[in-house]
């Protein structure tokens, strides 16, 4: 599906106000993540693990606070369920199962943003859910079956998330990864442990994807991104290893990116 | 608390209609639990499991959809995280905490009902959860703050489910019971596993409950339910043995007392 | 791998006695699963659940305990960790993943059996990993790797687990099964839930695959069973309906053809 | 039971050498808890979780060869099945259920121990289970009888724990606490989460215990241990913020007492 492109006739720059994303509430009872403190005030939208893969009821509860406190958005982060993987393990599950979790799970931080009065931003499937939607139509679709109306969907435009949330009428919000690579084939390469990055790495791989609408592959290639006329959120990831530094040059690419083009 | 009486002075007849409740979806994924499709027609309120002592995602979207169709009321039933112990092991949890359980679980059955536009009519907690809040004040009102506004709780009258409802200004439904005793304190006897009843025995039990306010508890002596001007519903449960000749007595002592006094 | 073949070509019948075994132990916590204790003096061999998709501590306890009193071999049953799915939803895990649960489900269940003086007979992997295994050499390998040494598995002629089992070293019992049906290509087809048989077609089935070697296929061919020289457990399952009926018809089967053939 | 005493009339020296014990292995799945790579040079005897409250089979699997391979002594470290909770949530569990939870648990690390060659050193209870063992002598005697035969338990002299391995003739090692405050009847306090040392307070806490056979309180009075001839092992936690510092700490006083008394 992706298209590999000659650099020289990379597209020109995302047309969007670049936004950034970071999975929070990703701690589990006693057991800690990432920096949520640090990485919020930095930040657009919070995608709030919703127990399944990660998050606990009090985590949810706080992470809610926190994010109506620095005015971040708020979305649904659903996952497989499976704490033990981190929701980075394939799970065989039937459409109706798909759907019914995705339900159950958005439902639960519902409860939390409606008990403050936030309102629902988003919904952003978690780690390997994210990527079989990606790869299979019929996960994406019956994942999507599962979010309420109106509500947005952040995905990886020009794979199945795409066409699904088209064909389902909802909205779609294309991702950038700041920390995550791209196979050939557009397609994200998930590790189920992150890895570390240098920052000096981070920089030209986010601001290639601003600049250029395109990204150097894992082969070397470098692949066209489909963003259309998608709103962008970037994304980055709080247990990747020292990710206050990826974060933090990613805020810095955005900002100088969108202040260029005056946004 | 209970006022223990001379059964010649017992109270007149329970004031409201008598309706009926069951815990409903409490199986989970392959494991079955009562036979909800034999029950769903003969009650008026569902209290459907979310999750964390029974239920799943799945069967709490079947079940939401039966009781649709049949025209039952449902209600949350959230309990003690969980499954292995059915809810019925004490666990200990600060105050915080309990109010997140909650929030959590009905928040989640508020996503299936919202999907199929069916509204949380009240919330009624389960086993255990339900057995501490009669005891302990804090429990009470920890986890009654996990109740979205204005949706009423089921609980037992004249405990400090009662007086935590009344704190925080939660509509109280006063449960009577066909399948539980009572202690002589008029507080409910919970076992891990149901016991069987014999149908004479629920006729009597349920008969006092609704004619004379009243019970006879374990040791024989006979206590005042405090049943104030609150509205009644009757419980029965689906996993005592032989549950449908319990609820199919429980309701035919309910109509025949609905019908003698016109309601 | 499976050799289809004209009926009227099938080998002679299986050279060895026919045994019984069933899963037993797989109910959790309040929540029942088969009749074991019917099912019990019937049987020559237990796989019992090791608490990763059904059993829990005291049920496992509990089986060990019976199946001395009855003289069944106790063999442990390991399968995802999944109880909601009861191991019927494929999870992807790498070897040393598998390796490890393995290694985990059958201690736990040598646990109960060295308290009770009761030797490990066997190990035979659960539902939908065995269907992996059969499918998936590494899978099977892993699997086999948590075996602790010299102890047998259970498992199906002609796959990968009769592979993996042969490159270890490890003793190998080859299966029939009364109640599953299988593929041409000699697969056994896994639902989530079990469906119901009659029990003259459980009897044709078993009575096929014991007296010819042979067995009708799902699109009606037949299919050897590749059985060579091993020793031969017939399987039977206690979460399908009906099951005492199919067991029965089996055990019937079984007895018939051991007196015949003099074992 | 405990005694409390003027500081001028404290025991002398602990008889026995004192040695070093810390609960390892208790990330899970992605989520990291100590630093056992670092721990491990200086511990005599590892307390390995067992997935119950903490662990899973890969974290077990490595901790064993780990300990194996710094020659640290292994012991099972069983704890309420409560993963979100820590184990430091007490769950209402009867006597045979107890029993069996730790049957399952110690079964379930002697199969790593077993697959390596390594022998089971002993057992020590976790967290909020050790705490109630020494509140309420059925929960110790419940949790005992899980135990292998002729494996010592490590646990809190003067309390049901050290009463209950004797009723039962199971060797006891008497424990101390660098890292965990006592009540002035002895009892630990133990808190969900561990709250900050100074080293310096550290230093004095365990050098007490050593020096005299006591120790002071959470109110300011001085208490006497009660230690008898059981022989001795110290306890850190790895999940104490700055655990390293307190860990190298006691260490270093546990080798100068050794030094000094000449064991």
């Amino acid at each position: 599906m992706a298209q590999q492109i000659d650099p020289k006739d990379a597209p020109p720059p995302v047309q969007h106000k670049a936004l950034l994303n970071v999975d929070l509430g990703e701690a589990y009872g006693n057991f800690k993540c990432g920096p949520d403190d640090e990485i919020l005030p930095l930040i657009d939208h919070a995608n709030i693990a919703c127990g399944f893969h990660a998050g606990d009821p009090l985590i949810m509860a706080d992470t809610v606070r926190k994010c109506k406190q620095y005015g971040v958005k708020c979305g649904a982060h659903p996952g497989y369920p499976d704490v033990q993987g981190f929701g980075r393990r394939e799970i065989q599950m039937d459409g109706e199962e798909l759907t019914a979790m995705v339900t159950y799970q958005v439902g639960a931080l519902k409860g939390f943003l409606d008990a403050e009065g936030v309102p629902l931003h988003h919904v952003k499937p978690h780690g390997k859910l994210y990527g079989v939607m990606c790869r299979d139509y019929d996960v994406a679709k019956a994942v999507m079956q599962g979010i309420p109306k109106g509500v947005p969907v952040f995905g990886l435009a020009g794979t199945n998330m795409e066409k699904a949330a088209n064909d389902l009428g909802i909205p779609f919000f294309a991702e950038l990864y700041g920390d995550v690579k791209y196979s050939k084939d557009g397609m994200l390469v998930i590790d189920r442990k992150k890895k570390a990055w240098k920052t000096e790495d981070v920089e030209v791989h986010i601001g290639q994807q601003l600049n250029s609408q395109s990204v150097t592959a894992t082969d070397g290639s470098t692949v066209k991104l489909p963003l259309k006329d998608y709103p962008i959120s970037v994304c980055c990831h709080s247990d990747s290893p020292g990710c206050m530094d990826i974060i933090t040059t990613v805020k810095k690419v955005i900002d100088e990116f969108n202040k260029k083009h005056g946004r």
